[in-house]
């Protein structure tokens, strides 16, 4: 109350305050009014608000515990050749570097429909703990027919849980951030060029680690071991098993990540082969487009030796010999050009020797340049370039496989793609995805690169890899949808 | 109100009035500002409710978009014949014209355990424009036994993007609804007959196309191209591929489609194949029983020459001769007859000539009458009569495929289904699902059928169809779920 | 404010004003009140919404209709042996007792990636009746790689509908609660010893049923057909089919379960199998270890004849002859010993006698008992160890397989298992999921057990079952994650 009437202000308050009541009745009866209307505008509100609620309730799936997500990568496309067949052996890993894994840029050579199905479900444990479960179903076809079954590749990728935020952990400065996980998985470190289609390391297999150790403030280390098969000594029917060990570091933007591997009498599955290997990456990323400018860009070296001559799929090729060594080169950056214009370089480079038989000596390099132009909101044009030089000895006499076929070959690839294409929002950068994209290839190559061969048994001879093309430039056709989520 | 003021009190209410009117006002002001705070108190709490409602929508919203949704069809049951065992080759295509598409009514002939399982992910961006990615999974078994790894058939059917209300086309009158897609898909327009588990037209394959363009108001259309494989041309390892471009335009209740597939040397595969041919449909649907009453009808007829003349799977098959041509006409129509009888008649009937051989001519026609009673709430019986008819001439001597063997027959087929049902509602009409069924059926046919054959190496002679039967009536009993969603 | 004193009104409100005030007064008291009442059903409101709100949250997953939910079971891990290789045959079910059903402690002996898939998907009808959709799919490999397309034994295990609360059964006693489900399914009852992997019933197949009738208070029955397939009838091609009819009944604590089982012409397939079968289960379940304190209990005994003799998989085993019979003993029960300390002692035991020809006998025994140990909040140690008696005689003379090679053997087989273990929550006892693990397993055996037969073609002479060892004594080493939801 504002007001309190003293006993000396009683008489003329007797006179005055029909008046001043009046007024105060005034004021009570707006402030009523005006509490009306806000409880009026309340209950619309209050009313809007639940219907809102039935509507949320309506179209988002609420859940509880455990939660479950989907996600997943997908490609789906037709591809044809100037002679409109379908193609088979196109795809980013074509040329006779290929098999090294040396790739070209793979926009314009996907025939494939590939997919990756991801169920996720998390838990939310009361004491703050949560667990996460994945499951990856993935498939890879060409046909472009919908009933696949006698094609399906459809099989089961990843299946591990990891389990966070442990109670146990809190009180550990170095361990109260990490992840325990156990099962099969693809590594979450794990980090590709996309333009290429490749990992620059697949980390991969069944086992179990820690992730997002903190010794110290700057460094992040995460610890792997992880278990790959390589088939069957014959005729004890026992299964080589190999293990490989990561420690896995980062230091601000710098990367060192060291595995060795080992894989108990390999050499009795095939005369040889490696018992054991290590494998290095030094890295780094920079969130700028290499310090000129607006982006992002990455680089780094690879070395391995042994096993671990196999400079991506980390224990992944168990017919590597003793004395295989490796060196790999990445880089890669996107970069915005103009408000419409964006540029992707990025550059790989491999040499390999004694990698599988003595005196073996292999090198190749891609470089690769994606644009892309936005035309409007939804329609962009993209253009990929890429050169692929390629240097191949397999140390055999030439003829050794076959009449024809070559033992060593060298020479220079060259991919142009031209690709219209509609998205969501154009300004969204390189890797807003889905993407319906039709388009327009050219690749043309030296014939010295025909007919070479890695020195084995011939499938197809006298072709450029798995293509069964005999001339050196073509032309190739097709329609994509490329999406992420 | 809680102080009325009596005639005897008003004297001294006068004096002590302002007094106590103070006070009464203090009171009220009181109570005002109680009422204010509480308000105020009720403002934040809804405003915090609000805000905690946004983020909670905004992290359900993040959560979901992408936006799952799962979606599905699937049959699953056992049947047995009169010896008790298991049927293999029942189904609606058992009789000789299933190879030509001749369907007989499918309840009570359906052995398989069968499931699509749909996946859908949908994005909103912020500029209104949506992208929905759907994949699907299918199967179909016939074995009873929970395993199955061996019988196996999952396969990826479907795996494409749609991207509608694109910006870009929010000014064009002919394109603002329109929506682009592309990957492996069932065309979005495709249409069946359910009580034959026959699609009228079943477009699918992998490519791209545009969806609901509207040229005028009357007249939508839409546009696809879609790729399809036949299989090799042997020794050259070359996939043919054919391309199925069409046009369909829905004006009003009228429907016309028009095909034209090319596959590029496909009689380098099979001598004689067709390269190419021409599909059309004309159709039309009524939102009433032919006119006669509540209910739908759809009719119409699909002519089709050379690779064209498959009038249902368009382009999907590659042994069409040059020549070959096919005239094929439907009608259904559903109809509630009462409040608990409803009826469903339904007819198909094709001829084509010139198909497989020069001087094949193949007739069938198809007639099915579906009838379903509800008895309570949710139990119903439904009865089905097929009566099929079927001419068949190979153009081959008689003979000419093993002695015995017919190369031309003509006879008559009956179908007859005692169904009784459980589901949800039985006023829900025919196609509330899921539906639990058991069945017993009764099929017969003139003797005359059995033993014909398309003329080709025998898989299984003396038989009807794949069933193993050389007697010309079985009983078959059986249960059923099915469901779509 | 409605009413404005103009200065002529002032003399006469004077006087009249405190009448004219007090209506006023009253007035505004009895807006006031109003708009108390208001606020306060407001504040009502407000709360109920909240809490709906928690509840919504917390217990319903609101969702469009149909409503998707996600569950599923996965085990994940890798499994070593002494020599570094990997485990091809070792898992439950390694000795010669699994044939029959006899499985050790699956702790630390399964080396598999096994995964089911659950998508279910729920109708709820405006009538009140629901639906419920349930697909399972599922995949068990052996290899540790993540691209597994070459040893996928993908495939759906489960596909059927269970229709719920029907208003045609709401005014029946007996049947309203009672649930109709047709398709592939597990049987919604059966149950398991999880330390074993073994289940006690697995009731499984194609066909129909319906669960909770309940003829009295205390007495709930389910009756269900189920179908299953033995393979075919060479040259006809006949696919034998089993029916399986089962009443299932529970009193209380008491369970009851007969089943018979039919298999026309199944000597035909097989010379002497049986045509016929009759499975009885007589168990109980104790809410307490025992009688003897906290935790739970359940034990029976499994007679069966015929193709009945097959104790667990009901009808699951088409091989059996006539005079087959077997009698199986089961208990389990689990028990917290302390805060940190809990036991599970499980004990099955079986004789079968004229199972796979007449005259032949087998007996086995097995023991297990699973103890953990809490260590922290998250971290436990698991300790297993398993007691296993085996006594098999095939009936036929030594040697009557091939040289070396035993018709008749006995012994005792020993398991123990030390497993360290992560969980969201220790305290939450055996049946916390998941569970990362890493874990060390001694096996031994009487090295009479090597080289049995069960009198066949043989695949792997001079081995322990299936896993290539003529030792009789192994290291296992693995990790391994587990999860069901």
């Amino acid at each position: 109350m504002k007001k309190v009437p003293t006993s000396a202000g009683i008489a003329l308050a007797v006179l005055t305050y029909p008046l001043a009541q009046a007024a105060d009745t005034d004021m009570l009866l707006e402030k009523l009014e005006q509490l009306e209307r806000r409880v009026e505008q309340f209950e619309q509100r209050t009313e809007r608000s639940e219907q809102t609620d039935v509507t949320t309730k309506e179209i988002a799936v609420k859940s509880t515990d455990p939660k479950f997500s989907f996600h997943g990568y997908a490609r789906s496309g037709f591809l044809t050749d100037d002679t409109r067949h379908n193609i088979n052996g196109v795809d980013p890993y074509m040329t006779p570097a290929g098999r090294l894994g040396g790739p070209i840029g793979r926009l314009g050579v996907e025939p494939d429909k590939y997919l990756e199905l991801i169920f996720d479900s998390k838990l939310n444990h009361k004491n703050g703990a949560y667990s996460k479960y994945r499951v990856m179903i993935a498939d890879g076809v060409n046909t472009n027919n919908d009933w696949t079954a006698d094609d399906s590749n459809l099989n089961v990728r990843q299946i591990f849980t990891e389990l966070g935020n442990l109670p146990s952990f809190a009180n550990s400065t170095m361990f109260k951030d990490s992840v325990l996980w156990a099962g099969k998985r693809f590594d979450r470190n794990n980090f590709d060029i996309h333009f290429y289609d490749s990992d620059i390391v697949f980390l991969a297999g069944t086992g179990a680690g820690i992730y997002d150790i903190k010794p110290t403030k700057e460094w992040t280390s995460h610890l792997t071991l992880y278990t790959r098969n390589y088939g069957t000594i014959e005729p004890t029917n026992d299964e080589i098993q190999s293990y490989i060990l990561t420690t896995n570091n980062s230091f601000g933007p710098w990367q060192f990540m060291l595995s060795g591997m080992w894989a108990a009498d390999n050499n009795e599955r095939t005369a040889g082969a490696a018992k054991d290997g290590i494998h290095m990456l030094f890295g780094g990323s920079m969130s700028n487009f290499y310090g000129f400018g607006e982006g992002s860009s990455k680089a780094g070296i690879l070395f391995g030796t042994g096993l671990g001559a196999q400079p991506k799929v980390l224990g992944g090729e168990g017919d590597l010999i003793d004395d295989a060594q490796s060196v790999r080169l990445y880089t890669y950056g996107v970069h915005p050009l103009s408000d419409t214009w964006r540029i992707a370089p990025a550059l790989m480079a491999q040499q390999s020797k004694d990698y599988y038989r003595n005196g073996d000596d292999y090198s190749w390099l891609s470089l690769n340049l994606r644009l892309e132009q936005a035309i409007t909101q939804n329609f962009q044009i993209a253009y990929e370039m890429t050169y692929q030089y390629q240097d191949f000895d397999t140390g055999q006499a030439a003829g050794a496989v076959a009449p024809g076929i070559k033992t060593s070959a060298h020479g220079d690839f060259y991919k142009f793609t031209l690709s219209p294409q509609f998205t969501l929002d154009t300004r969204g950068g390189f890797f807003q995805r889905p993407s319906l994209r039709a388009y327009v290839s050219y690749l043309t190559w030296d014939d010295n690169l025909n007919n070479f061969n890695y020195g084995e048994a011939l499938d197809k001879p006298g072709t450029f890899s798995g293509t069964g093309w005999d001339e050196t430039d073509h032309w190739l056709y097709g329609v994509q949808m490329e999406i992420w989520f």
